[in-house]
């Protein structure tokens, strides 16, 4: 029988003892381990807030107390302690609860997070509705792996300073983002850890916080210390807590940034249980990237704060070098960075995550298109996936596409990728936006080395009747619909847009010709996306046309193959909707 | 002959003496009150202003040295010293030279700007520009007016600090944002001047900054000499500069807030020239609210630093008292505030201007819509306009609608208006954004109370052969078109869509019986809105579609009466177009 079998919901570890607690978090760390080494997740993050954790179950008493976790990189051991241990231990279990915080699975949980840098403002808001109800409760926000220095997070501070009420907020500071820390706040926080606390120059201070240091965040008898101390405060307090990221599992201890998050590991060994092989845009952009710049110093290569997503390993950041700018969990800073280095006559490179230029849709059109400086950005994942609620990159299209200046591309191979990227950088009279593919396929042809001439579609084959417009990602899908075509005696045509900013009007009015429907087929949301801007464009003419992509809606965790199921992306939906129509 | 005459570029002040200098300022004051009297500005930050940018050139050699103001508020003195005076001197020259820094206006300016935070970020990218290209001129940022509290700025104050090369970071301290300072930062701010920058407790030395402190900003023998003194530093620094907001009018130096920023005046008595009359949204909305709380304790309005925008005035703030949260400018932090606020179980109402809702795309998905928490967002002055670049208000509609789980609606009358507001605060289903119309209308028959039967438009005249989608403020234009279309003997349909986020399935197959076309009007751009989504919806039918609204472009300082007649929005041409297609 161990301690973790006891333990349903967070009054169970009110009434264990020190040492029990601490076999407990033991428990805790193999089942982090079991679950992360079976379908993979956040590892390190997990394995060091597990006395934290612990220690605010046994103070506190959610969900009467509001306990909020920033990004949910680390709310694992508090979804163990909450009555959802079996997402830990079995693997039916481990399908039913996500890794992320989510009030469908549980009280103790508030919201659903998986973006950086929100749970300081969360609970501002939860404290101030606190206090019109004239409630009492504790509202605590734990925040750590770099999520400080994103921008809600910074806002969200400076506002919880001045609430004058009670919010805790506990900074757990593991000395890393989810690569290395960047940025001046993380200069302070190494003065504090350095001066265990006491350093005047205090930045939280400045704010006008009550500061709390705990020296070490994996004693758990310092942390119930601390915590009883400050329950039922009535000010807003910082409680920064230095913890050891990966905490007792050694190749997480060793290498903090690789074992931040992982897919499935033997956990005996460390090594991933698959591999992946094969040509990646990771390796394909890295290494046209490092060749750029060996040729030319003014290309920098801009990223904020998850280089490892976008292959930018260690090991590559180094041959990078003084060209390589990680500006922390900073997309905003990163996009308005980059429009200056464009205006200053460099040449920047920013790689990020469709989830995450979601962050940036202000700079993108302030900072950057009104500026129409010729800054590139790359945007990884774009795509409708089957990934968390909060981590869907199927957006990027609306959100991007309708901002003037723009010109957001979407390469269908690596080699009219590469040719857009080059020609990205080399531009210099528009922001250019590169949505980067999914699958690596290549092109039979050559590809143009320009792109000037704006919204030229490519015509790939000529048919009649039929038009397909396959934009970049969904390409493949459009061959595939024409040879289904094909077979029952249609000869379609296939067009590669390219350009998803725009119209090529001439193309499209040709098309009229000889053709009565024109379908699109688009890797992400149709509200505000390509296809209804072709719809528009024929309204008022006898073409009929059909857009497939996804409905407007947020998925949670929902099978790629049963999404496209849904939303009529399989090759024998496309053509069935089609035959209805004709 | 005045100093001013013989200014024609910045090297024109560095001969002067600083008597000379000092009755230049005098000078540049007596400019810009001509120009903010004659047509309206931003008074208080460039009255405040002129000491530090005469100093700044004087010591500086713009444009090899970089000067980058923050959302440019504080620009006059800069444009009067860099070859635009005549801007502020001739009723002409004010025609020609807008409100904001622009590059296509001079080479002194680097970005078109109009919203705030900016500044450090896009000097950040300069200095790194500056440093991959191995050249050697200083890089200046200048921020004040309460840009510092927004989450932009803070990612560039965090990454400006560890930029290792020469920053110069000026915060112009006029002990006031817009309104009044809010959040810690203004704490530290408050404790530095308190303390003549002498206080340990230094949020900029936390950072790592070198820091400077002048008391008194205005004084300009002071600025040249710390500016001498910094000029080629070759580190980041910042100059923390007292300066007094509206120096120099008496007016502006004793209400602060009121002349941040004014429509024409007369000098001499300081009351504006023109008097408006009659309802407007913001007095309807204010009084609408505060007769809320006044039942319901739990109704929160917050606003992010710009309540005077919004009709909320010092004196209603007082009356909304603690049920009325001013987070400054951090857009990004009201709306997860706001969600957090309803999770709580408070009423939130959130309101902001459409320009600046742009700051939150992601806490509108992620914090929000996600967490479908029942907070209430007003977008106010939403549709074309006859603005200012940075500051247009025609991108809203394809920024929200297009985000899941969210309703926007757009109302019609001052009685639809409410009664949509009342709903979106009693409701607990959805977060409810609210596109606040300009001129008020009135509804002839009653209106409905409940909008929880989402996406049902409103048949408001059945006719036959046309249908007209008639959306928000554009109402009016539809039932114009519609009188219109009467006298030509066609008795059209008149459709109020009132929900911006969804279709009318049933009624939009109904329009297909006796309907031949179905034209949408909407107060905004076209790519990514309402009309497109008809367009799609009718795509595959024998139905024609004609889409009005604003084209996807950035458009600066044109009258709305030639918008109108580019977009094909007056009555007239929109007949036409329909007949066209009949």
């Amino acid at each position: 029988m161990s301690y973790l079998d006891t333990i349903n919901s967070p009054k169970d570890i009110k009434n264990l003892k020190i040492n029990e607690l601490k076999e407990l978090a033991k428990e805790i760390r193999n089942a982090i381990l079991n679950r992360n080494s079976t379908i993979g997740g956040h590892v390190g993050p997990n394995l060091g807030i597990v006395e934290t954790t612990m220690a605010l179950h046994y103070v506190f008493d959610s969900p009467k107390d509001k306990i909020i976790y920033d990004v949910s990189h680390q709310c694992y051991p508090h979804k163990i302690l909450t009555g959802r241990k079996d997402g830990f231990i079995t693997e039916e279990g481990m399908s039913k609860i996500s890794g992320y915080t989510n009030p469908q699975e549980s009280e103790h949980d508030h919201f659903v997070v998986g973006h950086t840098s929100t749970s300081i403002s969360l609970a501002c808001g939860m404290a101030k509705a606190r206090d019109v109800k004239g409630e009492n409760h504790n509202v605590i926000a734990i925040i750590g792996d770099g999520s400080l220095s994103g921008g809600e997070a910074l806002e969200g501070l400076s506002n919880a300073a001045v609430l004058n009420s009670n919010i805790i907020i506990i900074i757990n500071d593991n000395e890393m983002s989810i690569a290395e820390n960047q940025g001046g706040i993380y200069t302070n926080l190494r003065l504090l850890r350095e001066t265990n606390g006491r350093a005047e120059c205090n930045m939280f201070k400045a704010l006008g916080f009550e500061y709390y240091y705990v020296a070490d965040g994996n004693n758990i008898e310092d942390m119930i210390d601390i915590l009883q101390q400050l329950k039922d405060i009535n000010k807003p307090v910082i409680v920064h807590v230095r913890t050891q990221k990966g905490k007792g599992y050694k190749f997480a201890e060793d290498n903090k940034e690789k074992w931040h998050w992982n897919f499935p590991f033997n956990i005996e060994n460390g090594e991933p249980k698959y591999v992946m092989n094969g040509e990646n845009y990771n390796d394909i952009t890295f290494n046209f990237l490092a060749n750029k710049i060996a040729e030319d110093d003014k290309v920098v290569v801009v990223n904020a704060g998850t280089p490892g997503a976008v292959g930018l390993t260690p090991e590559r950041r180094v041959i990078l070098g003084k060209n390589f700018v990680d500006v922390g969990i900073a997309e905003e800073h990163a996009v308005a960075f980059s429009s200056a280095l464009a205006k200053g006559g460099a040449k920047p490179v920013y790689m990020v995550l469709s989830s995450f230029v979601q962050r940036t849709y202000d700079q993108l059109s302030q900072d950057l298109a009104i500026n129409k400086n010729p800054a590139v950005i790359l945007v990884f994942w774009g795509g409708i996936s089957g990934a968390d609620v909060t981590h869907l990159c199927s957006f990027d299209i609306p959100l991007i596409s309708n901002i003037p200046n723009i010109v957001y591309l979407a390469p269908t191979t690596k080699e009219e990728y590469l040719a857009m990227l080059n020609w990205g950088i080399e531009q210099n009279e528009n922001p250019v936006v590169i949505r980067v593919p999914s699958a690596v396929f290549h092109s039979k042809e050559g590809v143009e080395k320009d792109y000037s001439k704006l919204n030229q579609y490519k015509l790939m084959k000529k048919g009649s009747e039929i038009a397909i417009l396959a934009l970049g990602s969904f390409y493949s899908l459009g061959m595939q619909v024409s040879d289904k075509l094909k077979e029952k005696g249609i000869d379609a045509t296939l067009i590669n847009p390219r350009y998803i900013t725009g119209i090529d009007e001439d193309m499209l009015n040709q098309l009229k010709e000889n053709h009565k429907i024109v379908i699109t087929l688009e890797d992400g949301e149709l509200n505000g996306g390509f296809g209804e801007k072709i719809a528009r464009f024929y309204g008022a003419d006898d073409i009929k046309v059909l857009n497939f992509g996804a409905i407007k809606e947020f998925t949670d965790r929902v099978p790629l193959k049963e999404l496209y199921k849904k939303y009529h992306l399989t090759v024998e939906q496309i053509v069935e909707d089609i035959e209805k129509i004709r």
